[in-house]
């Protein structure tokens, strides 16, 4: 059994960026229309909060955006934004703002008729640029109108969605992609030019030449971009099973490895350097039909992916935060692999509470290891999470020093997540695999689906407060660790209350 | 270690009356109208679902139900229901009815200043019995203006409480008793005949006397009561340190003598041989101080009576639902031995979780031990709950009967409160046993209040199933043991989900 | 102005069958997983609070149930109910139960590509009748695995939507419509033979020919229907003008000719006389644009048109609760003249109060005109509705015998619906018909959208009670006139209270 | 019938200070822990929203704060505040602050027994001043424990209430009082010389010498005070009947003569010239059983002293927000003339809207009269308030100035109180005046006591926007005149969509 033994230092300052909680993916806009999507998206808010939401089809159809009609034998273009309204509404009242994202194409102002998903998102480019940056214009002039210049420039913008694919862009044609930017950007920056605007939107195929080309044309262009961004997925393609499909994911010690060469490329170009990359899409695999999602495994790979994404990376966008997601069809089951962090039927997944977790982490960080770090903020509370990628139990000693020497008393809180907590796939899978839930059945999935939460009180010795963590495989575990004074109040004797019989 | 192993059979019927769900105890009425009272009944209800619910201070002043004023010289009564009507409002609104209790004696009409608990409530008789039953007559002449006939009369009717303490009634007079339980019962069948109406609500204080004398009374003056009333504590008189009581609790075994000695006592006439006895108060301490009611042996030993109550019994009624209560004047702390299920702050105590089990035992009883009881329904789910009084960890081995021989699949849930689970005064005095708990103590008091939950997936061998449960001291674990049928969607498998890497 | 005298007898029992509240209309399945649908729907019931609710679109392909996979070469079937089961379960959650309409046809089990409406139900036979089968049987005994038998036969089945209009069914083919009849009845009866089937489903295009020929088909076939269903609409052929549509209406006198005309070619067939008769779609105009629909004449006629509806037929289900609706297309505008009783936004049409006026009618009906409904309940207390058709001012004076003579106070409670009150259309107009409504328009629009109430104390006078009501053009008034004692309480006068300055 | 007409300038700025949304008052603190205050106060600030609250009770008894015991012989304090935290947490989760009132005296401190209300609040001045700092600085060092010291140094303070009646301050002692003054601040200012504290909390008895002498105190003692406080009622002497008392109020031209004499008495000190005055209670009567407070007049009557209290006062807080109170006991009516803005039963009262009036009120004012004040917005939005204390309807007319010349449309709302509108006091009286609200009464006093909105599209003439406005007797609108752009959809006519039949 593993053991290693971390003596922490309250005055060490380790360089950690946490932005975990800067944005995350939704299926569909139209999807946002959903109960169900709501009532997902409030819990994760509720519980974790994230600033931006980030997803695809804002132009597609079934927004019912774009609309032509003819006037005395002109053809007219008409914009509604009815639905539009209703979801950025709803989006605010949840705290949260769009990252927008242009695209798909409108079929009225489509070249082809190529599409991609369920749902038939139109990849072709727009036969008429002029209508594309028109609808660009307005959509941005309207929401100005409805929320305000000074809200609506915070949200950033980014141009399409993995061009570098041939199956979202047509013939993944890297030239016309580079024109769609460029009037993109033009439009946007035409109706107020605090707004921010960012691509190429590439995913991992072809990406260093797709990456460095852009740049090269921006630097040639002159277009002055405020940010990069790229997507990041961490399995090498899936094995399919009647609707399900399996990975096996990239060693963790090397699952940063092309998007640092990103950081890489976009540092070598002078006009660029250290810009900001913001990666749009994150997950381990990238088909939502995997069942890693739902495990515990996945929540652990991410913790150790949360704790080195801001090493190079301004933000992190888990895709996605919920399981309403119609990109491969209608799952038949609540645990399907899809990329939520919240199942269908509004059961939290191990990976929402890794998404937690780090939200709770504020301060100075003290120690990051691939598997731990810990911040301590002024009050000399300490924070941390540890997590398991092995798969053998894993024990941690932690020595963290204490200001003020012996005797100090300490309350240590742990919250954990492994096979028998917060682990709703294996209770789900003891009953019986069930495709719909009986009440009964969502009750328990319900309760059973957070972490574990243990007390501890502890004393400082010598200077420092020792305690272990022990680790199941794939095990996820936060803990606070901070200073108490005893209050107890006049006759009140905890050990008394305990030994009566 | 102890260890023990039940086998049963499918198809025993072992007697076992559970009502643990048709009544429970309340602070003073008056108390209902507060805001954090309402919040917790609503969350007893929700989890728990009381049919009735039974307290004091109906007539005490602060309810400000009656009135008194002079026209033209003459004395009159009148009748103030703004505050009745609003807490009957909300009773009915959380799906619970009152448990009448006549009493205490509005300041106006009482005989005497004597008064009892902080809150002062008036325990001396009327000084004019016409009065007195004006007063009753009118209550249920309102409500049954309000509500309606046919729902009032399903409302019982006590009078007064624990006649037998000087505390309680003046003198402890039992004569005099004995004529306000006659000019009480006569005021309400004259509204009514369908009115239900008992006593004499003794505690276990000279009972015996006292419940003889009482049913010589009824049986001489021929008051053809509905039903028996007593109170039953098992705890020995307190010690106090400052503002805490600590306890010693009468031994499980001889822990119901005395209600089965008034079950004797009541059955030795014929005219109310199997009356139903309803204890319309019982706990583990008499005292809102005392330390143990927070305790997880509090629920345990709970879980023990709860599974004899019956026997003897009608009906049993926790006192009390929450810890809204005065009686000893304001707690300082969250967990000051109240003698409520929830704590303030709407954290629900171990006890609370006991009879949320025994609200869901359905079925018929195949199995009754001093640790442990088990029901059987028609769809051949077993369902049970074991307690541990030991000081030792205590091993059950259940074998239960299978109806369809070997290889059934079963799912195996249980819910477990112990030291480490729905302990929240263990994690309060972890953190330094803070007066007033910050929002951030609260939540974790209250996401750490909840049992552990547990699956297994088990599979009938030779027409049995078999399991053991290993409860740690004061464990109160449930459990149900369902049939399941694996409906496992084309291409799932679980065992490849989770070992993915 | 117009005004009439009516004197009315309080023990007369006029002939009046008030079903108002029994099935309401719907946008497409799919639609009820809208987060908008959901609040409009939970306000319709709050306030109205129907039986069943009816709708289009259970087999389209966005519901997802139907699939079809290859097992070793062979083509199987696979069902999908997760939207299914999570709109069921929200309609139980909202007090309704689904009256269900099979159809329209999935893709994969269509002989023809042809479809109807913006979102593309399939309107071609199925291409094998024993999938079709298949399909509603999987259906239906999903439906009992997951609500209970007992449960799921109280839901009655129609088969199809107006397959006499070659839009819903492809060549409107009579023959082949019989045929799916057939075999969904036999299939529906196979499950369990309590289930209710009924159909032809018709409106009223070639309806009497139609009508008599399915009687003729299920006579000669010695099929058992439970009943019959048509719809009705009330409008000429409508008129566009870009994205509205302006229709003239039915006189009132004759807008239930063709209605009345089912009911006598139902009874002329013996074995089927006296059938129940469910009109499963009905409203003015037919088209979900057409403005008429959010105007308070539409509320007056539909008051007329319910007063009289239940003469020959034993439901009539307004077609539809709310505006999240899209058979032709997303709305631009708030006030589009949507089917809805509800507009989105939350925003209940003066249609919505004549619902909710007819709910409150309980009693033995005393009056029926073509300008008036009123019933009498056990108390005496009356209530009432009223509605003016013309252009100019109605008055209506009223004399309600009064059981107990003169002097009896009564107070008069009136609710009202007219040009000034709860008529939001006027409100949005003056507000420069916003397309996007601000919050504050919104509020505005919201909170002006309830009828004024009004109350007075009438007494009554020579064993009469009188009144009159004067209605502006197009008004709906609601009226209850109740007995009430006066029980000023001691000191209190309204009349100085109202004096002083 | 009187008619005026006002052609208002949109560039004149009239001085207008409007704070009516600063404090409110409440009936004493344990009543804070009420439900139904709770959800009164929380209708209060969804509606209106205020900033502060002030109220009695801090220190009595109920609020359990101050105990004593004794250890080893020595008498000690210790310090509750179980019930403090509770209202403290509500008030901050409803948005509001608490305007502490540091009174009345704890028993156990109390040097006499005299009280004051239903409630009985100690009077009497501490036998020990010494305990009674004590109190004071562990109940602030409470607080800011709990809440954070730049939280709670913006909680104004008060010392006592009304020590210039006898009642309220035994012998109403003003030298004693000028003691408690100087303590309490002291003890304050110990622990944050931050905190703002205030006094003498007079009402108007003997008012001028108790405030010239307050002022001399401090200035001789140097007391830096941070503002002064008083109360203003405007009624003569009650008459009583019953339950019920009856008043004439001063006219209104004279109203605010005691309020402006204060003003020029703090401002003839140099020390304390144009120091902030605080009304720290104001409203019609002094009673809660006035029945004005419930009339439409009480509305008007505040409508005016908000009109004009701003200018010489900082802010003036309204006695009380709801009807929970208890001073004079339980009311036996839902109207009994309480000060609460809200009836019991969640029902607000006219005076409830003249707040949500002013509340809305936000620009600069462009017009001011004895019975309209009207503000513009940057926008160009006019917003305004007309009341009537005639007895005869009043009409105004205004003439406003349109930036735009003619033809700029406008959208003009009004809401109205009046006798048939947000008057639920009237509709009660035609129920039969019910004691006990049954929950169809309810409803309806709820529903009706909204105001009556109307809308009207108006156009600019000549630079100027005409309207008017026919109050009835006791009448206040509000009104908003909004510039609008006609924006009607493609298509949409609404006179065509009006005339259909």
């Amino acid at each position: 059994m593993p053991e290693k033994t971390y003596t922490i230092s309250s005055n060490t300052v380790i360089p950690f960026k946490n932005n975990a909680d800067f944005c995350v993916g939704t299926g569909r806009m139209y999807l946002a229309l959903f109960h169900e999507y709501f009532e997902q998206l409030k819990l994760v808010q509720e519980k974790i909060g994230f600033k931006y939401i980030r997803g695809h089809g804002l132009f597609t159809d079934d927004m019912a955006i774009y609309h032509e009609y003819e006037e005395n034998g002109v053809k007219k273009a008409e914009y509604n934004f009815t639905y539009l309204d209703m979801v950025m509404d709803r989006y605010l009242e949840l705290n949260l703002r769009p990252f927008l994202e242009l695209g798909f194409m409108p079929e009225k102002m489509a070249s082809g008729s190529q599409t991609v998903f369920y749902w038939k998102g139109n990849v072709t480019p727009p036969k008429d640029y002029a209508a594309w940056r028109d609808l660009v214009q307005n959509l941005l002039k309207h929401l100005i109108s409805r929320y305000g210049a000074d809200e609506v420039i915070t949200w950033p913008i980014e141009v399409w969605n993995e061009p570098n694919l041939p199956g979202f862009w047509k013939g993944a044609d890297m030239r016309e992609y580079f024109r769609l930017f460029e009037e993109s950007f033009n439009a946007v920056k035409s109706v107020d030019t605090r707004f921010r605007v960012g691509g190429p939107a590439i995913c991992g195929v072809d990406d260093e030449r797709w990456m460095k080309e852009f740049l090269q044309f921006c630097k040639e262009k002159k277009i002055a971009i405020d940010f990069i961004t790229r997507h990041h997925y961490t399995s090498n393609p899936p094995e399919t099973d009647g609707h399900y499909m399996y990975v096996k994911l990239v060693e963790p010690e090397g699952c940063m490895d092309s998007v640092n060469t990103t950081r890489r490329i976009v540092d070598s170009f002078p006009e660029f350097k250290d810009m900001e990359i913001h990666i749009t899409e994150f997950n381990t695999s990238y088909v939502p039909k995997a069942t890693i999602h739902d495990t515990i495994y996945n929540a652990a790979y991410t913790a150790y992916m949360l704790s080195t994404f801001g090493d190079s990376n301004e933000s992190y966008s888990y895709w996605t935060f919920g399981d309403i997601f119609e990109e491969q069809g209608v799952p038949y089951t609540p645990f399907h692999g899809g990329f939520g962090l919240v199942a269908n039927g509004l059961i939290p997944k191990p990976t929402f509470w890794t998404f937690q977790f780090f939200k709770n982490l504020k301060g100075e960080c003290v120690h990051r290891t691939g598997d731990s770090v810990i911040v301590r903020d002024k009050n000399g509370k300490y924070t941390g999470i540890a997590w398991s990628l092995a798969d053998e139990e894993l024990t941690l000693n932690f020595a963290l020093e204490s200001a003020e020497g012996s005797g100090e008393a300490f309350c240590l809180i742990t919250k954990t997540v492994d096979e028998l907590n917060a682990n709703p796939l294996k209770i789900w899978h003891d009953m019986g695999e069930p495709a719909n839930l009986s009440k009964e059945q969502l009750q328990i999935l319900r309760e059973s689906s957070a972490p574990y939460i243990k007390s501890e009180q502890l004393s400082a010795q010598a200077g420092s407060v020792c305690f272990n963590l022990s680790l199941k495989p794939s095990a996820v575990v936060y803990f606070e660790l901070e200073p108490v004074t005893m209050v107890s109040d006049r006759g009140f004797s905890y050990s008394r209350t305990i030994s009566q019989r």
